[in-house]
């Protein structure tokens, strides 16, 4: 797809979602110190990368109008917000730093960060709940996926294995980032499919698209962690292997992991083949191999 | 309803609750000791109250079998849970016991404490959106009462009233306990309705119920926190106190607590009158206005 086709569209679904997302935690409320601190990591900018994918794979599937799936893509945005913000406290990675802000704990206290990681949770089911053009059956395929990808055997899972003495061969490191990351990225394309009552070959092809494309998107990640600039990134360069952690580039090594995000996005965009109309997500998967932030 | 009817009809729903709960979480995985964590507050006793009144509020509502409401059950019991894991986190009440047992970070630390509380929300979603004999409405109803009560403007903003200087004056306890404790006795009658497919009469009858039982039950808990046995109650006395806490015992005294104990069951029980079958529920006011734990 033509690069200024592609933005166009990318940034018509980021804006989309942005004020989606900035209309929620607005009410002047006794407790409004908590949508404070919510709205202060919801709306910290990102990518925004997985209601992206969201949105297009409910085009894809034939949505009659993708910004009926706006709330199951904010939904999933809400859960990665409560993650980050989780991720971040001193009990777990104790970063100061995030997207090149304050992190949440150090702007509100740990306190109010705990309770506004904790109250994205519900918001995010309810946002899905009351969608209000969506019908009943494709929300609770919604709220199956996001649950499935976001507890106990997704992405939490893969936080315990984070922060425990795991992944230390290419296995263990897998399952980790599958849990961690890949999950919610092939979530985003099941919250999609969900909304545009997609096919099965739809379904398959998107979601096994959206795994691979997860995993290359960490592999990325790991790679920029290393060769990456830090203002650029966003984050402090190097602080995976500060914090002791092994990552991809200390298994495969820079050019080893340069090859292997190219044969994911390579299966990521293969696993497309058969439906039509993907120009879009065969971009977006070669843009991401390609990014430095 | 005569006693051992009562305690007998308790025990077959607590029995129930506590089986459905017990078969949760018990896969051995990499991350097995996320799953201890969660097993191990979830399964640690407790009167089970909040899904025994969904359990016969959704008998009450005419389901054809009762347990199949066990799975709307059991995700509200896991969002109190994973209420009471958080609530206890050195980042909020710092409290080293519960029901006369070790809290969870004491046992496994904040971290690990922390990701249980928050895979238990993303859990409770799932018992909800996987509930094999209930019908795709009745879900949507269910994890919209539940998001609803436990998010930002329920459980986790009386939580956030609760931990700032705020609840000196009666409105504002009274708007604390709504939020914190209410809105999630409330969700259990609502829950029960949406698995009961209730009428709008058994609905309103039922959930105005719940809200006076859930604020008899909070000023009960204020007044056992003073004159209640720390043997019996299973936290130690006088902790609100010594927290700097406003409590109902402060702003009615004992013998204020007592009569407004005694005037809300009243009105829980008033609100059943013109719906049938309601025995249980009657009694079950009465003996929570005469708790001693």
């Amino acid at each position: 797809m033509d690069d200024k086709l592609f933005d166009a569209r990318y940034e018509e679904y980021r804006v989309a979602v942005e004020e989606h997302l900035s209309r929620l935690f607005t009410d002047d409320v006794p407790w409004k110190k908590l949508n404070e601190a919510m709205r202060y990591s919801v709306l910290s900018g990102g990518k925004r990368l997985r209601p992206v994918l969201t949105l297009e794979v409910a085009r894809l599937a034939g949505i009659r109008d993708w910004h009926n799936a706006l709330p199951f893509a904010c939904a999933l945005e809400l859960v990665h917000t409560y993650s980050l913000i989780h991720d971040d406290l001193p009990c777990m990675d104790n970063d100061e730093l995030r997207r090149g802000k304050p992190t949440n704990h150090v702007v509100y206290g740990e306190t109010l960060a705990t309770l506004a990681g904790d109250a994205l949770q519900p918001e995010a089911y309810r946002l899905i709940a009351e969608a209000p053009r969506l019908d009943a059956k494709a929300k609770i395929e919604a709220v199956a996926a996001l649950a499935w990808a976001s507890g106990a055997n997704g992405m939490v899972a893969g936080q315990v294995l984070d922060l425990t003495d795991f992944g230390r061969d290419e296995a263990s490191l897998r399952l980790l980032h599958d849990k961690k990351t890949c999950f919610m990225i092939k979530c985003a394309a099941e919250l999609g499919c969900a909304a545009g009552r997609a096919s099965i070959a739809v379904c398959e092809a998107t979601q096994t698209y959206a795994a691979h494309l997860g995993l290359a998107f960490q592999i990325q990640d790991d790679l920029l962690d290393v060769v990456g600039d830090e203002t650029t990134f966003g984050k402090p360069i190097g602080s995976d292997r500060e914090e002791g952690k092994t990552t991809y580039v200390d298994l495969l090594g820079v050019d080893g992991c340069k090859a292997e995000v190219q044969r994911l996005t390579d299966e990521a965009i293969a696993a497309l083949d058969g439906i039509g109309d993907t120009d879009f997500l065969i971009t977006f998967a070669k843009k991401l191999a390609n990014r430095d932030k």
